[in-house]
C-alpha cells in the first residue's frame, strides 16, 4: 500500500470515529427552546456576531427586534442594511457613547426609553430573536437594573432567543445565559494606526 | 449639593476625560486601508461575526464574496438570506464537515476548487470584502498550503478587507493579520442538551 493511500485510509477511519462522537453529542442535544446568549470581552466581533445571527434568523423567516443601546450616530452599515429588510424592528436607543453625551441624565433617560421598548419585545411571542446590543454598559454605569432585565429575560416566550452584547458582562448575566462567548482582543488594527473601517467596524 | 447632582457632575467630568483619551486615539488611527481579520477560538460567534460584517459592508454599498469551506448542507439561514441580496457572491466550497464526507480525496478536491474561486476574488479590486469561512480547518488537515494563502492575501488589492474564521488558526496566519479575536467558549447551550437552533447556530 503506498503512502498516500495509507494516509487516506487512516483519515477515513479517524473521521468515522469522529463522526460517531459528534453524532452521539448531537443525539444528546435534543431540547428545542429559545436560547439566551451573552457575547462579551474586549475583542472585535461581539456586535457583528449578533448581526450575523439577525441575518440567519431572517433567512429562516423569523422576526427580529434589535435594540442598540450605545452607538447612536445612526449611519452604520448594519443599520442602513437591516432597516431595508422585512420582519425586522431596529431601535436606536442611545445618543452615542456615554463619553460623547457627557450627560448622565440624558443617558439614563435614553436607556430607560430603550428598555421600555425592549421589554415589550421580550414579552411578544411574535418576535423570535431579540438583540440587546451593547447593553452591558448600562449595568456598568448604573443606568438600568440588572435584576429587572434578568427577570424580564427569564419570563420571555419559551421559543424566543435573546442576545446581549458588550464588554464586561456582569457575572449574574453570564450565570443566567445558556451560551457565553468571551472574545479576547489578541490584536486590533486600530492600535496599529488603522481607522475604524466601514464594512468592518461600522 | 445633593448626592445625585454630585454624581452627575462627577460623571460629566469623568466622561470628558474619557472623551479626550478616545478622541486622541481616534486621531492617531488615521490610516485607511483594507484590513485582514482572523476570528478563531472554540466559542460561538466566529462565522456569525463574519456574516455581521457582510451586512455592514452591504449597507455601505460594498461588494462582498463569501466562501464557505466546510459547512456544506446548503440550507443555513445565512445562505438563504444573503443569496437574495445584491452585490454578493456566495460560494459553498465544502461538502460538509470532514467527518461527514470521510473521504480525504473528496475534501481536498473541494478545498482546492473553492480556493481557486477565492483566489480570483482576492485579486479582484471590484470586491471590497472577502470572507473565507472555516478556512482554518483546511490548514489543520493539510488540504491547502498556508504559505500560498498568505501570499495571495498579502498581494490583494490595497482597499480589500479579508476575514478568515475557524478554530485553531495557525500562528503564521495570526501574525499576518491586522486584527485577531480569540473567542473563548465559556458556556454553550449545546452542552446543556439544547439542539443547534435555526437563527442562532445555522
Amino acid at each position: 500500500m503506498n503512502e498516500e493511500s495509507e494516509r487516506s485510509q487512516n483519515h477515513t477511519a479517524r473521521m468515522a470515529r469522529k463522526k460517531a462522537v459528534v453524532d452521539a453529542a448531537i443525539a444528546r442535544a435534543s431540547e428545542q427552546r429559545g436560547v439566551f446568549l451573552v457575547l462579551t470581552g474586549n475583542g472585535k466581533g461581539k456586535s457583528s456576531s449578533a448581526f450575523g445571527m439577525v441575518a440567519r434568523a431572517l433567512g429562516h423567516g423569523m422576526t427580529v427586534s434589535v435594540f442598540q443601546f450605545i452607538k447612536g450616530k445612526g449611519d452604520t452599515g448594519e443599520q442602513t442594511f437591516f432597516q431595508r429588510q422585512a420582519n425586522l424592528q431596529w431601535e436606536q436607543c442611545g445618543e452615542g457613547f456615554t463619553w460623547e453625551t457627557q450627560s448622565r441624565e440624558r443617558d439614563i433617560a435614553a436607556a430607560q426609553a430603550g428598555w421600555d421598548k425592549a421589554r415589550a419585545a421580550l414579552s411578544d411571542p411574535a418576535i423570535h430573536l431579540v438583540i440587546l446590543d451593547e447593553m452591558t454598559y448600562l449595568f456598568k454605569y448604573g443606568y438600568l437594573s440588572l435584576e429587572e432585565v434578568l427577570s424580564v429575560i427569564a419570563s420571555r416566550p419559551a421559543h424566543q432567543h435573546v442576545v446581549v452584547t458588550g464588554r464586561a458582562a456582569p457575572d449574574a448575566l453570564c450565570a443566567a445565559a445558556d451560551t457565553v462567548s468571551e472574545i479576547a482582543d489578541v490584536k486590533h488594527a486600530f492600535r496599529a494606526g488603522i481607522m475604524a473601517q466601514p464594512g468592518i467596524d461600522l
